[in-house]
């Protein structure tokens, strides 16, 4: 039934204007990768789509989802394509459906707390905008300076503070979103309760575009924390750390309290200068603590400290000024960079009960070691949450789907057994639904593709993602 | 299709025992009633079902699913019948189910902060039983050394500490439930952070037992406030009270934030002495703080204080200890008994984005006025969610419910105007469905539709509820 790209972009070009279809091979080619495989060149996944749509307004939206659903044509909703499972490449081809010309924050309202922004508005932009007037977005996916809005609610991105804070659900109100045949809908809105009609908002967030294109959203906001403290705490033991973050979340409620394993410290030491003290630990902790008073979070940080030293800790670190903050995050923001420096690699993004934390590095460095290769283990501790990078070396292409393929299945088992579930915050995507059924149960999976159907009974929104 | 009472019964007897099967005339009388109309008495709404089934086990809500299923036969899941709008009510007769023997705290999970519990738990033991371990539940509805967690699901409630912690369904990360065939899912689990496939967890909460009967849920917790501190600000007009809500809940984060208007003051007044000052205001706010230590919020409470003043308040009453603590909570507390003492009433739930709040309890006043009946507004200030008292008064059965039908029609229009919803907390069960276009527009309403279609094609499951 689908169009020849030709055909499909004279029909698109009719509809919403010249400048918003592109078909040229570069842009193809563009929009046709994302960050799944980092550093994975010619080997890393691309499906390149037959055109790329990319709408100014939500009527336009409209205008290109009623037309693919005439046609059945597959619809690929794409943020800024900085997602790592795999969710905005056009597996079927068709349209690569990209948001981020509808970049408008509507309106902040300060005396509500809330922002309405639309889908193709960087994160980081949001949270400097309403940061201008004292208020705060808190969730921050690694990639907020450059991932958008509408690709954070398709995944429910989080980061570092959705320890304290929440992932992105946490902060949405309300929707508007366009449906596969092209119906505008709007759920929630400015209130922060709601039980009139089912919770359609909490449902889209998190559904990786399979159900609708989110084209905005109302987003609740809070006050800036008045005072913030950093700090590394370098363990001896995994365990240890592992331990520590039990208690830190549970008595001090951290911003953040992220982790990196021995093998994280190491890649990390070979692109920037560590103190010998954290290079010789097992395990650094980089807690990020939010207040009223300096002077609260300078006490507590000596509780922390104190405790940790109890548990064999070495010195903890704090930062003492914006900058020595920034360089403290910087030893946990750039291990990506360094793994991507040493190999290219995968990640996953298990998530556990939070006591389990040390099992699932254990779990990772067995699965990898069984296949050869390395895993190196870092990320939201206090979520449970970790990102474990398989390392490719220098396999070839062959050695290396088989060996990631299957080293990546004994990882998801063992987070299965542990109670954890496959992606804490990056999606099933393309690259994962094979996983799924490892942590959605056969009568809870066969609810979800209802789910879908009811949604968009020809299924042509973003196929071939999330069900196995 | 339905079968005959009795047929009926013998054929859920024979599935889960005769203990578990109630028909008697006593029986369906209670399981037809709920608190809709307070002090309604002959005149409330009554829906007897033809049986009663209170299951021990999830297997036999399964069962009893299944034969309904088969049979047809409509199945109203039931709590405590704490619901205010007519949730619980069997308005198509059928089964009425009752939760209340599942019972069991499954566990209690100290380290990784969450607790599982069946549906019928007391939201009040679980609250108890995990403060045991230094543990904290936030939700209370004012209901809650009643009601049960599974009605708290089904409607999303919520309580005076939403201000702060969210609503019920902030707290919930993984759901045990029934579907109308039979079926058994389960969504989400232990997890902080969960994107393996869609959200249903938030999508089953706030849908009142119309998409699946839930039988148990997970919930996260966190530590109990090591500090509280209770606080009445008695303000000389309503909008300053207002005012000072938007600054009170942006700059001071309280736990709770909650108004009581002129009539509310009165009516409360008439039940338990009040001090003149509080006697003489327009508006109340009960504040609520929490935090590590008391002298901070005492600290606290003075700048409160002194800000309320500079905006015309009269002089701030702090509770020193817990005995005056309740003592200033009975003055919010006791409000609902007041009216009830008054007069039968009619209570609406209506939600506004908070910086509409005065005008909410005007357009109540202006809507009670044109029909010649008294409001009386109170409830959550910080969510701008209040509950609006309709009195009865001394008129008869037709003129109250004209009248009644009439001002909360007018009411809900406004609140439409003012962006709000019918409803934040109370849902809208069987007596708000006819206002719910007020609250959803066609194609979001037409979307709802289809998901109670995925999930219960032959609408077995709590008909006649929520939908126009």
């Amino acid at each position: 039934m689908a169009l020849a790209g030709t055909d499909l972009a004279t029909g698109l070009r009719a509809l919403v204007g010249d400048a918003a279809v592109l078909d040229d091979a570069d842009s193809r080619e563009r929009y046709g990768r994302d960050e799944t495989e980092r550093g994975g060149g010619p080997d890393a996944p691309f499906f390149p789509p037959q055109v790329v749509v990319l709408p100014e307004r939500v009527d336009q939206v409209a205008a290109v989802l009623r037309f693919a659903s005439a046609q059945r044509i597959p619809v690929t909703p794409r943020g800024a394509g900085t997602g790592l499972s795999g969710g905005a490449l056009p597996v079927y081809g068709g349209i690569a459906l990209g948001l981020e010309r509808l970049g408008r924050i509507r309106s902040i309202d300060a005396r509500n707390l809330v922002v309405e922004a639309e889908a193709g508005v960087i994160t980081a932009d949001l949270q400097r905008a309403v940061e201008a007037q004292g208020l705060f977005y808190p969730p921050d996916p690694a990639s907020r300076d450059s991932c958008q809005l509408g690709g954070n609610l398709a995944e429910d991105s989080a980061g570092p503070r959705s320890c304290k804070y929440g992932t992105t659900r946490a902060w949405v109100l309300g929707l508007e979103a366009v449906l596969a045949s092209g119906e505008v809908i709007h759920t929630g809105g400015k209130n922060r309760k709601d039980v009139a009609g089912y919770n359609l908002t909490q449902l889209l967030v998190g559904s990786e575009g399979t159900l609708a294109v989110i084209t905005a959203a109302t987003l609740r906001l809070t006050s800036l924390p008045a005072a913030t403290l950093t700090m590394i705490l370098p363990f001896p033991a995994l365990a240890a750390a592992a331990r520590a973050v039990e208690t830190i979340c549970a008595e001090h409620d951290p911003a953040a309290c992220e982790i990196l394993e021995a093998a994280a410290i190491d890649a990390v030491g070979r692109l920037m200068p560590l103190p010998p003290m954290l290079r010789a630990s097992a395990a650094l902790l980089l807690i990020e603590l939010h207040g009223e008073h300096r002077d609260r979070l300078l006490e507590r940080a000596e509780l922390l400290a104190a405790a940790a030293a109890a548990a064999g800790a070495g010195e903890a670190m704090v930062a003492y000024d914006a900058a020595e903050e920034r360089r403290l995050w910087a030893i946990r923001r750039r291990v990506g960079e360094a793994v991507k420096y040493l190999s290219t690699y995968k990640e996953a993004d298990a998530v556990v009960p939070r006591a389990a934390l040390a099992d699932l590095v254990l779990a990772a460095r067995a699965a990898a070691d069984r296949h050869g290769l390395q895993a190196i283990c870092y990320g939201h501790a206090g979520d449970g949450n970790l990102h474990i990078n398989l390392l490719r070396g220098d396999l070839d292409a062959a050695a290396w789907h088989a060996r990631r393929d299957a080293a990546e299945g004994e990882l998801f088992e063992a987070v299965a057994a542990l109670a954890g579930k496959i992606t804490g915050e990056h999606g099933v995507g393309w690259t994962q639904r094979r996983y799924l059924p490892l942590s959605v149960d056969p009568p809870t999976l066969a609810l979800m593709k209802s789910v879908k159907a009811a949604f968009d009974p020809m299924g042509i929104l973003n196929p071939g993602k999330i069900f196995p």
